[in-house]
């Protein structure tokens, strides 16, 4: 085994060190140096022995491990697998993405600021035992029949009217059920996208969006936002050479910059969608989750030409697991985006949409979304008092007055990755801000959320981060 | 209003008269002769003045009902919207399927053919209701949590273990959970697919398939069924020509021909995938109701050189409510699958895999199958008796030994279309051939399901039919 210790790595190639790693342990593998069912030595001792970050190891054998060449045995350590070599698959491109969401899934110890929905322990599950129940009792087999593509009516039409409190005046014909936002993002690439199709969205933006809009070889375009909005002028002047689909963004917290748009931002851009007829999609996943006393007024609430295609999800306010949301939508693409729901999973589950519909109609979801604010509120308040306290040396920020998350730029250039790799010897977890775009990875800035952190844990973490960066800035 | 019954329509055109009827109404309407709000005939006046028939001025309005430009108030009637006719929607390429679908949701006291999921009252909800509870106590807001993209672990494990039962062996990292056959098709297609790719699928198959298909705008190319399975030398003909990305078959109780193949055609089918370098979707919804005491195999257990990705659904076998399923995975396209999967809604619901990990591990899972197959034989049993006493001399059909379906070809040149519509004046819905094919809409064929019928009804229905039959043949 003492082979994999005499590794070399090439730390100026570009190339990088994880996959240098992952190739070197596929090269002992292939030559039999390793051997099927041998055990590899610990990620902490390899880091040690190569001289690598613990997260460039452990990247290397998640690496493997998701292409099967490695697996791992909870509690006991990572072996060789007994595959056959000339069988092993193509690189898969997004990687990248993949490594990341795994890293959060590794670390349940550290303090994670990279978690932006809330911890289950806020979940209102004992109110969902009783209305699962209810809804049983009531329908019975129903609840489990096919349901209606667009959704169930009554759901509809409980939507209908909690918009109604976000100044957005919609039918149910206009509302179609998701299970959650990415599917609503998903649906609207099949309806509305072809090949090579122009999509515009904020730069930086959320990188599962991209991911949609990729897997339809649409061409994204990003447009850099200000800290009141998308660049109009830099819009205008693509509306012109361009003739995008539709513009992707988020009014309000934006992920991941947390900006929100000005009133003035949202009127331009809905006049320009109007004049050079495309469509915005807006989504909404924080808008109940305001700190100040200013007025929530969605871009659909201003939208009087049927331009904008609102997508909102419940999974930040309420529970991911939930998967559920829904999208309003201008009168001519209901019928397309109906259909493309229905080849993309028939329809979302009956059982939980009658659910929702009566904790939506009850009093409980405005209960829950209170008690929510306000332990958020709290968070927020601790996690901007900390950030001014450890970091103001070494980053700029602004402070949203909202959301869950918030965006450090570093005053000084920096290595992010490498700061956020670094990071993770200290048991915290950042998003690094180069994921946020489909090609430009120059962000010098981390996403932090503040969702699923007691507030001690956030001071705890920020000072570490302090300490940390003391050392490099 | 009686400007609308003054409509001429033309028979021998090649647009449907539907289509035409709804024209005609639109024009009405853009000229101010049907004004905004005004109420509109009743379809069953509608079609005895015009001469059309009921389906025809059902669908007629349904067309514009999609479009907007008609409402209808349940026990009132339907009436002309409000709406500016410049804002009206483009044509809808697949309103065939649609308005197919909306058929079948208009006439509930109709004898329904044309459902082929289980009745809502066999349904086992109490069963389910006690193991939500479980999960909910047990788990608590971890039900509600982001779930991994591949799917709930001890859910794999479970269905490891379930595929044992048909020959099927893999491990629980080969298998991704979905929300139900169509998804995983539509998960397949984004992961393998970019446009112009080719694929196979047989003629006629599942028209949600096709839509998917086309949805990644593949050339999709349709081989002929023989009563054991694919014409094997057409398909390695095509092979040669062709280089498809996959091969898209149900080998046991096919939708909608109902023909299982032979296990010659079986193992020719997977030694060609082999020798030509393709995959096969073999998509299983069924052979759990086999009425023979012939073995079942699936392709996937003969699949000994990883060629097969197995599909399944327990829409039919459980409840479609339920939005769950699973596929099997050759190794080399787990990474991008999953990844696709979570560009299409991050995940499965996480409560709902906690739940039916419970019950399939526990005996109600077996018993409810076993409960099913008895009902749904004895209803087989009653179809394949009333069909041999009332329908012999109009059509031919194979009896399946198993599913749900059976294919009725008629023994003359029919115009299934029109039988198919007439059928609905006796209140019996039967799904016409030509929505299973891309393009050939001349199966002379009609798919009858007795999932959702009681012995006596199929009786009546049956017996109709012939009726009915007897009059036009």
């Amino acid at each position: 085994m003492s082979e994999i210790f005499n590794i070399k790595l090439d730390k100026s190639s570009d190339t990088p060190l994880y996959r240098q790693l992952s190739d070197k342990i596929l090269e002992l593998i292939e030559c039999r140096t390793l051997k099927p069912t041998e055990k590899l030595p610990p990620v902490r001792k390899l880091s040690e022995e190569l001289g690598v970050s613990l997260v460039t190891a452990i990247n290397a054998y998640k690496f493997l491990e998701n292409k099967k060449i490695l697996y791992s045995q909870v509690g006991s350590g990572t072996y060789v697998s007994s595959i056959t070599i000339n069988d092993l698959p193509e690189p898969i491109p997004k990687a990248g993405f993949q490594i990341h969401e795994t890293i959060e899934f590794n670390f349940k110890n550290a303090i994670n600021f990279a978690k932006s929905s809330p911890n289950a322990n806020l979940f209102p599950v004992d109110e969902f035992k009783l209305i699962f129940n209810n809804v049983l009792e009531r329908d019975k087999g129903d609840a489990f029949s096919y349901q209606d593509a667009q959704g169930y009516p009554p759901l509809r039409e409980a939507l209908v009217s909690y918009l109604l409190d976000f100044g957005i005046k919609t039918s149910e014909e206009r509302i179609q059920v998701i299970s959650g936002a990415q599917q609503g993002i998903d649906i609207l690439s099949k309806a509305m996208l072809s090949s090579n199709d122009v999509v515009f969205v904020e730069k930086p933006t959320f990188y599962g969006a991209i991911g949609a809009f990729l897997s339809r070889n649409a061409q994204v375009i990003e447009i850099e936002l200000e800290s009141d909005g998308m660049n109009v002028e830099k819009l205008e002047s693509y509306l012109r050479i361009y003739n995008p689909k539709f513009i992707y963004l988020m009014p309000y917290y934006q992920t991941p910059t947390c900006i929100s748009y000005s009133i003035k931002k949202k009127n331009k851009i809905l006049a320009l969608a109007q004049k050079y007829n495309t469509y915005i999609i807006e989504e909404d996943n924080q808008c109940e989750f305001t700190y100040s006393n200013e007025k929530i007024i969605p871009l659909k609430a201003l939208d009087y030409k049927n331009r904008v295609i609102y997508i909102k999800s419940f999974s930040k306010i309420l529970m991911p697991g939930l998967r559920l949301g829904f999208m309003v939508l201008p009168k001519k693409i209901i019928e397309n985006v109906t259909n493309a729901k229905y080849v993309t999973d028939i329809s979302t589950s009956g059982f939980i949409q009658r659910a929702f519909t009566e904790y939506l109609q009850g009093n409980d979801f405005k209960k829950h979304v209170s008690k929510m604010k306000e332990i958020y509120k709290n968070r927020y308040e601790a996690t901007i008092r900390v950030i001014d306290k450890y970091l103001l040396q070494y980053v700029d920020y602004k402070k949203p007055d909202g959301g869950v998350n918030l965006w450090l730029s570093f005053k000084k250039n920096v290595d992010v990755n490498k700061i956020c790799e670094e990071l993770l010897f200290h048991r915290i977890i950042v998003t690094p801000g180069d994921i946020f775009s489909k090609d430009d990875h120059s962000f010098n800035s981390i996403k932090i959320s503040f969702a699923d952190l007691e507030c001690k844990d956030i001071e705890i973490g920020i000072q570490k981060i302090g300490e940390y960066l003391c050392t490099v800035m």
